[in-house]
């Protein structure tokens, strides 16, 4: 494989790779650490692009809610509380001012509703054809309050799931397939439950988001960096009637579907039912859904409801392109 | 006019339009200030998304070692010492690795020359025709030294320019065209000749690089921001000869040719001479081209040899667009 495919941008084995094999030659403690967001003594710093298609989900969701949620949900996935964004455009020749305007006014009141403030911006155009519509880049400025990193995942830890999953990506498919459903995306920024946790000192080791490659992409990353086996419950993951139909329809797994407001957490056994009574006041599908083992193997173990066991491998493949 | 036109990303009046139009929604002391970098506290932030076209200019010079010059020279503007940068892809699928290779690893030498580390990053792939090979935002984080902002320039200041100008936007318009000309790029990071006059503590005021819109968009931005006159010696500026040939050619103005390693300083009077000793160490063409006047027309006056006087307008319509 020479060039690039669309396989590289989804999230999954390809991505990684391709980060492994190409932006290795960026080596460096801090790069190497491999959070959502870059611990920078007490700043954490993260960068996303937004190539999501369509622009807009519904009336309330669109690229300008995603782009600052997914900016600020990386910075506090390291215990940072999220402060500055940035904003880089890069518009289409010929994209309509009203768009624009309607996803700015998203951003806008996102921004306001966490507290963020947008202190710099760019703007590019390229020729109609050469992009669509719009693709934004934010990045996100904090201050660490407690830090948290995934290489502190150890043996013991409770691992706990902020809510149901693959809503976002179920929402896209929707949307880009003009099917009638009623699955909205779960898209959202958690800074009120992630700050209430961290204020109330909740013994949280580490915590990523489930976007790009789903639950499944961040167990396997959880397992691969710590080198231990996790042991996932999976009659606790909670996942809509719909978007499990829609799954069946598509072929889609529903571990591996992007989520944009749902986290998973490690958080000692003694605190588990704390961190549990607190999540489920922002999502009632929140639960604890596994441990991490002693056995030093790196595989997800998914166990059912009777107690049957299969490995959750890491996506692969074209996952649902273009979710974020 | 409904849409967006190439001319809203040109850097001049079209874009500020649009700026000013849309983004005043974002209504904060920080944005507004109008810097290069947005000034947080002791901490500098400045994004740019890099849509150049071609993706090489030349062995040396490409999208890669552009995005780095000018994330840094973004955050040296503003008296700060670039520390951190950020990288967000957005790649065409179909896109090769070795150009992405050799795009990476010219991001790698500059930002190790220029002593910055690389602490996150992204990768989106967006489909073939949707994009165009490489797209690039770039965020930078650095430290204020001293502090440097355009709202503090004031009447009896001597405006200083560090080089030549028009080389950038010419040597992409050479590419572009397939001419045979020698025409180099001013690309590169300022952090040498910058940090030489803070640490030298010489009286800077403002600092800016003529990037878009080259440097008629700075001074008529640095007339109208301050509201004061500003007289310009045209015979101090220098155009090379083949830049003056190809302007004629192609009916591009040097003056609004984008520059890529160029900037402009507000001096105090008694420390011109200092300025430009500095300056003068790293580009032979830097010379003291003006000065703010106490007229508060907020206008450029473009001074020849021989006495004549007209007035410099802020760059409008179609620039040369995709110039970084």
């Amino acid at each position: 494989m020479k060039n690039i495919s669309l396989a590289h941008g989804g999230g999954g084995e390809e991505m990684n790779e391709l980060l492994t094999k190409l932006f290795k030659i960026f080596d460096n403690e801090i790069l190497n650490s491999n959070n959502d967001a870059a611990i920078l003594g007490d700043l954490a710093l993260s960068t996303d692009s937004f190539v999501l298609s369509p622009i807009f989900l519904d009336n309330e969701i669109n690229i300008g809610k995603l782009c600052v949620c997914g900016s600020i949900n990386d910075v506090l996935m390291v215990g940072a509380k999220p402060k500055y964004l940035s904003l880089g455009l890069i518009l289409e020749e010929g994209f309509e001012f009203e768009k624009l305007e309607r996803i700015l006014k998203s951003i806008k009141k996102e921004c306001e509703k966490c507290g963020v403030i947008l202190v710099c911006g760019d703007t590019k155009v390229v020729p109609k054809g050469k992009g669509d519509e719009i693709y934004i880049n934010t990045t996100a400025l904090g201050e660490i309050i407690a830090k948290k990193e995934s290489k502190n995942i150890k043996a013991g830890l409770s691992i706990l799931l902020s809510g149901d999953i693959g809503r976002h990506g179920a929402s896209v498919l929707i949307k880009r397939n003009n099917l009638e459903a009623s699955i909205k995306s779960d898209c959202k920024a958690l800074d009120k439950e992630v700050l209430e946790l961290l204020e109330k000192n909740i013994k949280v080791v580490a915590m990523r988001d489930a976007t790009r490659g789903g639950l499944s992409a961040v167990l396997n990353e959880w397992a691969k960096q710590s080198g231990n086996d996790l042991l996932i419950f999976e009659e606790k993951i909670v996942v809509q009637d719909e978007v499990l139909g829609l799954c069946e329809l598509f072929g889609y797994e529903p571990y591996e579907l992007a989520n944009e407001g749902t986290f998973i957490l490690c958080v000692e056994k003694e605190d588990e039912l704390k961190a549990l009574e607190i999540l489920k006041k922002y999502n009632k599908n929140a639960a604890i859904i596994g441990e991490v083992l002693k056995e030093q193997k790196a595989r997800v173990i998914l166990q059912n409801a009777y107690g049957a066991k299969r490995f959750l491998e890491s996506p692969k493949g074209e996952l649902l392109p273009r979710i974020c």
